[in-house]
């Protein structure tokens, strides 16, 4: 931890003064940027909560109070004081520390997440159950501002506010989520924000109206003062008082003795509160601060500059996403692009600056993007959501319903499909082949390289057909696509692509697992063994024909990054066990399981998705086949 | 349509004066009854909107202007005045009129819907696109105060507020979502519908501030008192205007000059504009009145009496998951029941009339109600969440994370599973075997009766995995279950049960495919082929072992209601293409598709699921495995 103070627990945060919680802050804030530097992880979020979390765990007594951090990418400094400091340098590394909550990790953390805007539901339920059970103790959700713009985090509001439990609601208000926070809702936070006036007017307010019972005739124009500019400003507390809260606020989200202050009082209450903080997101690194969505999450960089190191090699799968959108919608008015407070994240940074009127940024807020999208197409557009495969999982029912059941195009770009590495479990993107597939008439594509990338976003934009295309987190393979995006093919939709042919067995793999398998049968190659390899391309539908012929000749292996269940191989497997005779087949997929984090290359390694793994199956299956 | 008026499009309506649109109304509200009593249907939620209708269609030009009605299930008096009357009667029949607004019955519809909530979205979707083209036309989206307690439609007005696009939101105030409607913003809904005076007192109070310039100090009383009750007389207009829209209302439902009035002075404006009707669910029909919750969705009825003809025949799975769960409550403190905004229809209501403590319905919010499921299970309760399959589609990403991920237990009650019938393409439950499968520890059912609903109830309480069970809408089977309740019975996880031995030939059928199945072999046995018959029971994880001896010594048909992709038969299929030589195997399965509206029966037939479509298929892989 610090040179200072040995926090073990928080028991040792409650001996401090508000002074030595100051340097302590100040502390953890040294440590957090550190090892971050090294190790990539969550820094803007983190640090502008250190403050908070070191009053939280002073005016509450934890572990048996609970505290249920929304997201959980801003838990560093709680790790740092609830007996994780010597293991903190482990953060996000294999076997390491999560860079999320984790309850297998410590008794202080109560709540595994990673996605947005689950908190309040959450903390609710434990409020009921503690309600239920007769026990005793607080429970507080800690939500950003950007979180609020999600239905789930609504949903959960409107819920506890009618069931009037005993509940504290921290709205860490930064005025962002990941990107620029966005909609009707942010304006006003916004508005309060601005008005460093307010706190002491409403104090002064107050005082005026205890000693002024009687309610004059010029009242009313107060009424009319309210439903203009005046009542922005009272506008966060009308807003959760409307949905059954009470609401403390705002104070100063770096004071410390200010927040002890009001969650004392808050702790008092028997019904739901929401104490309403005002942080600066990267609250004491100076890059962070002045630039927080560049340092919400970023890999490794030098701490004294706040340069963030590049890394050499093929650009980000993004990028080219990114660059391509750019170039379709050149030639294509249609094109709009639509996507859930990632616009960097996703790529569309230069897409949105370049069309502005066909960017939607609709905040964390995936349901509705999908919707949205279906109008948009209805009205006339060629809408492109881009939503991590993770996240997208939210949008499931508007696939199914509002895209597919009303045969409308929409275009999915899928970033972050498959294993994404240091994130964890939580984001990992082993889903999104098996739910698509369940979607009727959705084509579902998955690019080996760039080149690939490109081709299929053109076909997604030129067949009538909705188009999923999925593609992996982090580095592409360096295929020059630049001739791509002046030329795109056009694929012909369910035919795979032949790379090499081979006379003792055939793997065929989609996206990300393509290249493994090429140097899969390199390997093989070296052991005397014919390896034909195939790229998919489309899992949905899927090359039918060549799977007849491949089956009747040779063994098979599918191999796909997603979970087994509805994947690409059970598709494959249980085509050719209906074709009657056919060869030995077998499928390599992620676990029916959730992957824990560390690095990408690592983890597809353990998961036996590497091209060592994939020639061991290869192998195995050879043997079966020959054996028999 | 009715003796006096000739309805033939809305151009028709808008000759009528304001009084001969009142008789029309009355009209068309027993033309409503008339057919429901018939056919079943919607009843109350469609008689409340008549008058708000051809408001609609008066003010606007339709079909250049679009309305988009959120859910549809109250769109039959629209149906009826856009050129659909003669074909009325054939409502909810099979190859009739939908439910539901469906684009491709008429230029009318714009968005072919079924669940709630999305209209805000998707009317956003089109007025962007509107915008973006530079054509002119008027967006309305009709939403009932119901809809409001849903995410995605404050997902959609944070984004419409936000965009500042010009677009009408219709807000449908009856105080009802089908249950009686929830949370901490219905309060104040039903506030201001308790204060017929507020809407004299505010034009008063209007006409006063206009006089009155000048902000006295004793205005600063109002401020105090707006924080006190009357606050929430204003809470409409103040929550709507915070996201960003402007808010006219609430106005009387069925006051056809007033609403077109306000909706003539809404379309003038450039921008989001909430107008708040209040109107009576049933109106028109006194018992629909009285208990619009039995007639939101009642089957055929006696119209003069209002009572709903009773059928005979075994109870509803539904009934039989209700009182199951009172049995098991009794013994078992920690159950409490998940429900969103379907009390009576997921069979619970006397389970919330005796454990009103453990019963909560969250509204329509089924990504909270998994959610707040995960905390009562972190917090110590067995919770079970009771919604149907095409709705649970909204949770998929919860369940992912906030159950599975966690390991938490959760028990999912899925009713409406495969084909519901009338409600058609939006409502049948296709998918959830598929998107369970995914899920990572899910222990995944279905019981072929009610004897084993009930065990399996029990193992799913007794197991430590979280369990789905999964059970058609409608009649069950007719099994006496009374000693189940007493004495039901912990079935082994992963095993099935084989119901009848057969030398040539297997079905293995899972749910309601089971009976169907044992009818096929029946038929079968008369042609001289012995067919065994399996229940699966279980679909996560099935029985290997089992399928494993099955498919080495004879053809094996796996038969399921949902979607191939992912689905118990890819699962079955794909694993016996794995075990190396098995015999023939098929699948029936729904196909990958939307399935239409009609009887239930008829629908499972037309997709090749009834007891001879089965045998058809046996006798045709029977063949296939002879020819050999």
């Amino acid at each position: 931890m610090s040179e200072s103070f040995d926090i073990k627990s928080p028991e040792d945060l409650k001996r401090l003064s508000p002074k030595e919680l100051r340097a302590l802050a100040a502390d953890l804030r040294a440590r957090i940027i550190d090892t971050v530097s090294k190790n990539g992880g969550h820094l803007a979020s983190s640090l502008g909560v250190v403050e908070l979390t070191l009053v939280l765990h002073t005016v509450f007594d934890t572990p048996k109070d609970k505290i249920v951090w929304d997201v959980g990418h801003q838990s560093y400094a709680h790790k740092l004081v609830t007996g994780r400091s010597h293991r903190f340098h482990t953060l996000r590394r294999l076997g390491g520390l999560s860079g999320f909550p984790k309850r297998a990790e410590s008794p202080y953390d109560v709540y595994d997440t990673g996605h947005a805007s689950g908190s309040i539901s959450y903390a609710l339920g434990l409020a009921k159950a503690r309600d239920l059970r007769g026990e005793d103790y607080h429970v507080v959700a800690v939500i950003g501002d950007g979180s609020l713009t999600s239905g789930l985090a609504f949903e959960g509001l409107n819920n506890a506010g009618g069931l009037g439990s005993r509940l504290i609601v921290v709205v860490n208000d930064n005025s962002m989520s990941i990107s620029e926070n966005v909609g009707g809702l942010s304006f006003h936070l916004t508005a309060i924000r601005m008005a460093p006036i307010y706190r002491s007017a409403k104090e002064r307010l107050e005082k005026v109206l205890d000693r002024m019972p009687s309610l004059g005739p010029q009242a009313v124009e107060m009424l009319r003062r309210l439903k203009g500019g005046l009542k922005h400003l009272l506008f966060p507390e009308a807003w959760f008082e409307s949905l059954g809260f009470s609401y403390y606020g705002p104070i100063d989200g770096h004071d410390i003795e200010g927040m002890q202050r009001v969650l004392r009082d808050a702790k008092a209450l028997k019904e739901p509160v929401i104490v309403h903080v005002v942080t600066k997101k990267g609250k004491g690194y100076e890059p962070a601060e002045k630039d927080p969505e560049r340092y919400h999450g970023p890999g490794p960089f030098d701490p004294a500059t706040g340069e963030i190191y590049r890394k050499d090699g093929p650009p980000a799968w993004n990028k080219v996403f990114g660059e391509a959108m750019c170039a379709f919608a050149k030639t294509n008015p249609r094109l709009v692009a639509i996507t859930a407070a990632m616009s960097d994240g996703t790529g569309l940074g230069e897409f949105k600056e370049l069309f502005p009127d066909r960017f939607f940024d609709v905040g964390i807020a995936e349901s509705h993007a999908v919707t949205y999208a279906a109008g948009l197409a209805q009205g006339g557009m060629l809408p492109v959501v881009a939503i991590y495969s993770t996240f997208l999982q939210r949008s499931y029912d508007q696939i199914v319903q509002d895209v597919s059941q009303q045969r409308l195009k929409v275009v999915f770009a899928i970033d972050r499909a498959g294993l994404v590495g240091d994130d964890g479990e939580t984001h990992h993107g082993e889903f999104d082949l098996s739910y698509l597939r369940t979607v009727p008439g959705m084509v579902v594509m998955a690019p080996k390289d760039e080149i690939e990338l490109v081709n299929m976003l053109h076909t997604a934009f030129q067949i009538p057909e909705s188009c999923a295309v999925r593609y992996p987190r982090g580095a592409a393979i360096g295929a020059d696509y630049r001739e791509a995006l002046e030329k795109p093919e056009l694929l012909e939709t369910g035919k795979a692509e032949v790379l090499q042919s081979g006379s003792d067995v055939t793997v065929m793999a989609v996206g990300s697992a393509v290249y493994p398998a090429l140097q899969a049968a390199e390997i093989l190659s070296g052991e005397g063994v014919s390896c034909a390899v195939v790229n998919a391309r489309f899992v949905k539908p899927f090359d039918r024909e060549l799977v007849a012929r491949l089956v009747k000749t040779g063994p098979l292996l599918v191999v796909e990054e997603n979970v087994p269940a509805g994947g690409l191989g059970e598709a494959v497997l249980s085509f050719a066990a209906g074709t009657g005779e056919h060869r030995e087949v077998a499928t390599l997929s992620l676990p029916d399981a959730f992957v824990q984090h560390g690095p990408q290359s690592e983890l597809r390694k353990l998961s036996g998705l590497d091209a060592e793994s994939i020639a061991e199956r290869v192998r195995r299956l050879v043997k079966e086949a020959y054996d028999r």
